[in-house]
């Protein structure tokens, strides 16, 4: 498919918003064609800011609509299962912001009507897996570097937290993506948790848990270890390490420049995961539009990756709660996630 | 203007596809209408990866076509002066490789043409300005961070360096683009040069001068130091530091991801320019297709930087051969070149 | 005291050995006046490298002798506990190195002892107390930069593990240092621990765990978690990090050069805990010194610490085993570990 | 020599008396043992905290007393010579502050004395040569770790300048110890300067010049730059690299924490040489007490070191206020001052 792929996005939120402008100005050979929000006004700003995009008026309508090739959904968590079931059933592409759907059992749903299509034409949107530090990381695994990979450890901190934010949301809307990660990067699935949580500061409430451990056992005798903290005050940070069996790799600091000045040198830390990770967001358009269009499969995270990482904040928030290790069920993977499966491009 | 731009690239060798490919890859809102090469089946092949482009058998009949918005060039550096002198005749935003001339009184030429024409068209291919790390420096000059900049430090390295090397030559190539991030960075004009060389292998030509340490003085009360290695073995590299008044800002090292192996901590350093610069060499076309797009002044160098590059290079040939400071002359900048001054861009 | 400290080394083994000559070489104020060691040979040989040291034939009468003001004890673990208490009996201010006794009853009398005499003699080799980087995390906490420490990050690699090594091994020899640090950069005591332990290489015996990650709950809302590996294979490596409510401290790699070589820019790795803690053991003799000498405080391990560094580790191996939280009893305090109390130190 | 080396100390202003205490408190086998000061209240203060050393009233009584074996001298810049040249007729070792005169003439005398003695008894206190950073890049050159050293990279920043400064002060003050590292570390002699200055702030006087650019030629085919910047304001930094044939090697960024706080990821930046150098000021009088009483060769500066040093800074005076090159003599370096001669320590 050599003409321009054109996109549909479901939601003109912050979110949603910055998808389509990111797909708007720094992806070449897509272009933003239908947006909804069911705030219109805010969806016709969004618009007019992308090019000649039309406003629709039902989102079921512009997945259905033969104007769009493809289906961005940015819109509340409790929407996400539904429109994807529809893209589903236009056969057309869909990225889909995480979660996947509210429950684990909700993504298996679209896992299994995946497979009843055969073609995996669900991505989610773990937007670490197009982070350049992030890639790094896999590349050197790949290449030998460190050996077989052991021990995934996971920083993930936030810079400020609301003053009620109990455990499991932290597990649901943080600790998912260093989830992701870990599984991920040493390929393996988790078969145990174990999560501590504290409340760091007297002023949050009495149910807030703003710093977590997740210690994790996975398949393959790999371990992972994962910080996830949402007050950390100082800024926004992301790391993740694999030690292998024969050394170790870790996602560079990001410094773009080195500043000495009044007794310190220091680099700057972001403010937030959007500033951290615009890069990642905007390759992880490019890679979906690229994959779209080029019929090869998108290298991001699939409708099983969604599934699985909901399987597994499930199974913290039971840690989290119980205080002891709980057991992960770890189903087989079916063969339409291996990575080598093409998606069979949907004939545009 | 809100439609695709139409450029045409003269030059398919290595760096002319290089750029054709990036843009069609990489840069939105813009295409590849246009080619031209003297080899003619390199151009079609290069056309043949780009989308749809039309190979023209003149490179005059290239810049001259209406479906033709601007001009790229990446042709022998001989040619450059008077493909740019036709692009302006019609009016043409073009982005030229390094040199905009191969003597100053050619580039000045150049300058006074577009002066005639009042209008900014000319862009200068000196790909460090889109540089992510030495973007950082300049943010953080203009942020007050360090002060005002008083001293300009650079370091370029190159890998691998031909049996036979010039000193005037490892000038003119090499330390061009330190030269010009000096005058950049500082933003002051280059008043005295000081150039020491020497060759650092037995097996390379007695003429080869392949490390040059240049020390320059600025406007301003400025100075600059450059150390410029074309036999560095190691791996390509390349930095920037700036000694302000109250502290430094130095050009970050990249680094995707760290390794720890074989006792040692390390990151990798790259082979070449090519792989250092690919993201500026991607932001230097994305911003220069906005800046025609939108009217907007292109951010990177202009005429005035491609000539001034080529009257300090002069001197520095000079101090080279005389082993002696050699004075550079400073001619008043034409108002035209300050920052503030739009391109009005041409009606597309 | 302004008179040279006369020490007694018991143990000329390639610890004691490294104590004796460190001490003799590098610490002002100090000599080795009496060593034994069961291999009078070996004993004879450290002697006469470190001045003109009397060799005893038996360590009580080391200890007992009117020429010797303070014992260095460097002898096999299972002595160590029966030494110290003669160290007591004759008053004389002693370090011992970890482990303090086999069993944490054993410490238990010796903290119990030094009650009784209500003094504090015993200074436990705990040497990363000692060690410049992590006194710099001590001293970046106590200046408040990143406010209340909340969480320990231990990493502690050693390179080559022995073909069987079962985990209590790991945590009674390895972690213990990293338990001890949680304990004294955070200020807390530990209340809970959990452990994972892996085996890395089918080569190893096949109840050999060479790979533990620990979590940890302590006093004052406090969390901690340590990698403790001992097939890194790569090299030695320790570090330590606090995050804290407002900011991260984490000790600095210890980098003297950095080099580029080879496609690589890098920092050379140590080979093992002589190589990287060099300075610590140097230190910590000199502040023991000092300490004695002046009648000041040993800022090390006190007995206190190493009674406590048993009853954690004893409740690693169970959780270890059981593969569940288990947690630890924290009886108060005595006051004489509070951190001001002064040694009184023994008349000489 | 197995007992203790007794040392007068000779100047106990600032400089003088850190070293004898830092001689007293930290270096093994050495004692203070008499101190001469025209102050003699000042001499008494710091012979208190050096335990019981004799306060002389004359300074060369010190050095002809049967109870100075060793002498170091830290008193004024113009009385060094003398101070030097009565150690050498008295046959006693002489560690003496730079410079080792204050005219490259009279330095030349103390060479010249020295031969004739036919023993290296004057040591040249340049510190660096002790600092670890630096140790570890002349250990990584002479490892063949980046093949041949060409060119010698220094920087030198001071955080405050006094409001009057000439140029000339900053090469004798300051640069002669960069001046020293690139000799030292390439072991080549400088056969050529070029020297630029700039005054960084109206408020300074009218000839002060604070920031400094020198670059050099050296035997060898070896080139260097220094930046000397004594009004750096951010704090106290010291740099060398060294770019080999294959690589390079740098001192590393002495980096004892890592602190994240505020938005930055920073470490401290010393304030002062002091702070900076305080191991270095150790290991150089632990290395020196170690030459005498070894009788092996002082691994330091040495009188020729401190002669080349005045030869060197009188031709950057002189490329300062000529603003041209200058050649620098560079004699034959008469055959005592080979590496491996020993000094034939005096009986003791």
């Amino acid at each position: 498919m050599e003409r321009t792929l054109a996109v549909g996005v479901i939601g003109a939120g912050s979110m949603g918003a910055r998808h389509a402008r990111n797909l708007h100005q720094y992806v070449a050979g897509a272009q933003i064609a239908g947006l909804y929000d069911p705030d219109s006004g805010r969806a016709r700003e969004v618009a007019a800011s992308c090019g000649e995009a039309t406003v629709f008026g039902d989102p079921l309508a512009l997945i259905a609509d033969s104007s769009i090739d493809a289906v961005l959904i940015a819109s509340p968590d409790a929407t996400h299962a539904e429109l994807v079931h529809a893209c589903l059933q236009h056969g057309k592409p869909v990225l889909c912001e995480k979660p996947l759907a509210v429950t684990a059992e909700g993504a298996l749903k679209i896992v299994q009507a995946e497979q009843e299509i055969g073609r995996r034409l669900v991505g989610v949107g773990l937007m670490r897996r197009f982070d350049p530090q992030h890639l790094a990381v896999e590349r050197a695994l790949a290449s030998g570097a460190v050996g077989r990979g052991l021990l995934f450890k996971g920083v993930h901190r936030n810079a400020k937290v609301p003053q009620h934010l109990p455990g499991e949301v932290v597990i649901t809307n943080s600790a998912v993506h260093d989830i992701d990660s870990a599984r991920w990067l040493l390929g393996q699935e988790v078969t145990q948790v174990f999560v501590s949580a504290v409340r760091t500061r007297d002023t949050l409430s009495a149910d807030t848990r703003d710093m977590l451990l997740l210690q994790l056992q996975l398949t393959g005798g790999c371990l992972a270890t994962i910080e996830v903290t949402v007050a950390a005050d100082y800024g926004y940070e992301v790391s993740a390490e694999i030690v292998g069996v024969s050394g170790t790799v870790t996602t560079g600091l990001p410094m773009d420049a080195v500043i000495r000045s009044g007794r310190k040198t220091f680099t700057d830390v972001p403010a937030d995961w959007l500033e951290r990770f615009q890069e990642a967001y905007i390759d992880e358009l490019a890679a979906w539009t690229h994959s779209v269009r080029s019929g090869q499969a998108f290298s991001g995270a699939s409708a099983w990756d969604g599934y699985q990482a909901l399987v597994v904040t499930d199974a913290c928030i039971l840690a989290l709660k119980s205080a002891a290790a709980v057991a992960v069920p770890t189903p087989e993977r079916p063969a339409l996630y291996d990575r080598a499966v093409s998606p069979e491009v949907p004939s545009l």
